[in-house]
């Protein structure tokens, strides 16, 4: 870092979770986005990079918008000469950007925050929530990954009953906007609606493969196997992310009819007695976690509510009635903000405060087989 | 039963329920319903009663509907005179009415089979899923149960699979339509749907505690403790229509924002080994069930095609990642049809094909408490 703070790139900043990086790096808005498709407003929340210091962000697109002007700033084509004298840099341009330009930016000394599944279960690369497993950054050699959204906000929930009780088995559904599919699924979603209301012919599906709006598609991702990759990710995340690839795991991932934020049903069998009372106690003293659980009052967490907000809502905490050993939680996330951009800038802080934003060697950078 | 057939009292034959029940003994529609709200076409399925002798049928409504007309016919007060000479009476009027004039109905000479929660607990009243469990209306009273539609649909899916193997412990998360509150409800999605797409201000939640567009409530039903009345049923009315209350059950029932149809993962751990191979083979083969289950080429259950089928729509089978004893479902019905109406009538075809439309001793009809 020179005197004056970090040089960082925003590569991918023209999208929906680059929008949102730019405004938790600080960068004011120009009122040109659409509102439904970045995210709530995070009024009254400051910006997830305020202790950053920074000397200059410089957005990176596609060769069609390099040139554009993007909050006053030119976006930048990606080439051998743009991506050099930067600190940090922060990416979300889906995965094969990633896999090309990751290592070339760590080479030309940037600590790299990747938010596409390119680089999250590589050996050489930590996987962090930056609540739940900050230390792993510490043995970062250029690339840091940031976890897939509807794992992240289970992390933040689920870390403060691993560290007391331990996890043995968890039972995961999700109930997840088209936001996080961008932002043509969210026009589509609104077109559809409007065509459902009007009585019209809906158009044929384009981001999903079946119509989204009033309806529930079990298939959120692309389909490996019997499994999405969506739900690989959640599995295997979760076993990096917790530090324990004994958890037993089933996960099915849904799209819903929902804007913006993630919701999930998390069953959570310990390995040690936990109560629901002392859960409760658990996450409301949990960074990043807000409680929301008074049901008589109808106080639980609700999509619409998170959208905008950087902290994760858990609610409906209970007993398994089912199992003595088993708690049932409802977990609600903003998927643009804690599930992407949000904990990417949180990221950089952390790098910042321990001293990890700094070079790495050219031959220790990590590299995809 | 007369030489000429059955006379057929519809009680709450005015409400959305009601409609489908018309429906489902044949009652041509005269076209003044909203479409929206009482499920989709039932085009190319017979309707579920074609096989019941029907001399007459009469529908009942509330004081403020009693003498309207009703597709050609007039609508009913319920009293002492009205309810006489019945062979059969099927409700959905809601709990009181249901308590007040379920056994009236059956002590004047009818089979009552209600679809209200109020007699499903009770021991001297089968609670009965046609193609799961119809030798339980052999020593039936009088009144007949019909089950809850979340549970409904996921006994037709399970109930082969307990014959195979048994089950341990179900983990269900559920995601209900709208139209499972009534009509309000759905006029009330539409509503808040159009005053999101137009920017508008979204007029305050009635049928429930918060806005239903675009979000997702983990609340359906009311709070009784820690879980809902609909979390409840689901749990109980599994133990008694599986006939075994020792199957532990986690549930959490959501709403979503989708007109009608119910969608459910359910993760059952079964008692003896099954493998995902075996399950769809029988599930192919049980009655009342569609597999949808090629998901490479998208095909899984989806709310938009259950709406409006008799079936139970099932896909998504596979093992759970964490746990070789467990399968994991997508579980799709009409709530309106088979969920309520549907099972309704089909309750009252088993009835009469095993005999057992008859008068049941005045002093014999269940009462509650």
């Amino acid at each position: 870092m020179s005197n004056e703070g970090y040089r960082i790139a925003v590569v991918g900043a023209t999208g929906q979770v680059g929008s949102v990086l730019l405004d938790e790096l600080g960068v004011p808005d120009d009122g040109k986005r659409t509102p439904t498709a970045a995210g709530g407003a995070a009024d009254g929340f400051p910006p997830a990079g305020a202790g950053l210091p920074v000397r200059e962000i410089v957005p990176f697109g596609s060769e069609r918008s390099a040139g554009s002007t993007l909050r006053g700033m030119t976006v930048q084509p990606l080439n051998d000469e743009t991506i050099q004298g930067f600190d940090i840099a922060v990416f979300s341009a889906g995965g094969s950007v990633s896999r090309e330009w990751a290592p070339k930016f760590a080479k030309a000394g940037a600590v790299v925050v990747d938010n596409s599944s390119a680089w999250r279960m590589h050996d050489d690369v930590p996987l962090v929530v930056s609540e739940v497993n900050p230390e792993a950054l510490d043995d970062h050699r250029g690339i840091v990954a940031n976890p897939n959204c509807s794992t992240m906000q289970l992390m933040v929930a689920l870390r403060p009953l691993q560290q007391e009780a331990g996890i043995e088995r968890l039972v995961v559904s999700t109930f997840q906007a088209v936001s996080g599919t961008g932002k043509a699924a969210v026009e589509e979603l609104l077109e559809e609606s409007r065509a459902v209301l009007d009585g019209a012919d809906v158009p044929a599906a384009r981001s999903y493969a079946h119509q989204i709006a009033f309806n529930v598609l079990p298939h959120a991702g692309a389909f490996v196997d019997d499994h999405t990759d969506e739900e690989h990710k959640l599995i295997n995340e979760t076993r990096k992310i917790l530090g324990d690839p004994t958890i037993r795991i089933s996960a099915t991932c849904t799209r819903v009819p929902v804007i913006n934020g993630h919701s999930e049903t998390a069953n959570v069998e310990t390995r040690e007695p936990l109560s629901p009372e002392r859960a409760r106690e658990l996450l409301e003293a949990a960074p990043g976690v807000e409680v929301r659980d008074d049901p008589q009052n109808a106080a639980y967490p609700l999509a619409i509510d998170a959208d905008g907000r950087p902290d994760v809502l858990v609610g409906r905490i209970r007993r398994d009635r089912g199992n003595d050993r088993a708690l049932d939680l409802f977990v609600v996330g903003d998927n643009l903000r804690k599930g992407a951009a949000t904990n990417t800038i949180q990221l950089a802080v952390v790098l910042h405060e321990r001293g990890l934003v700094r070079p790495t060697a050219a031959d220790a950078v990590p590299a995809l087989a």
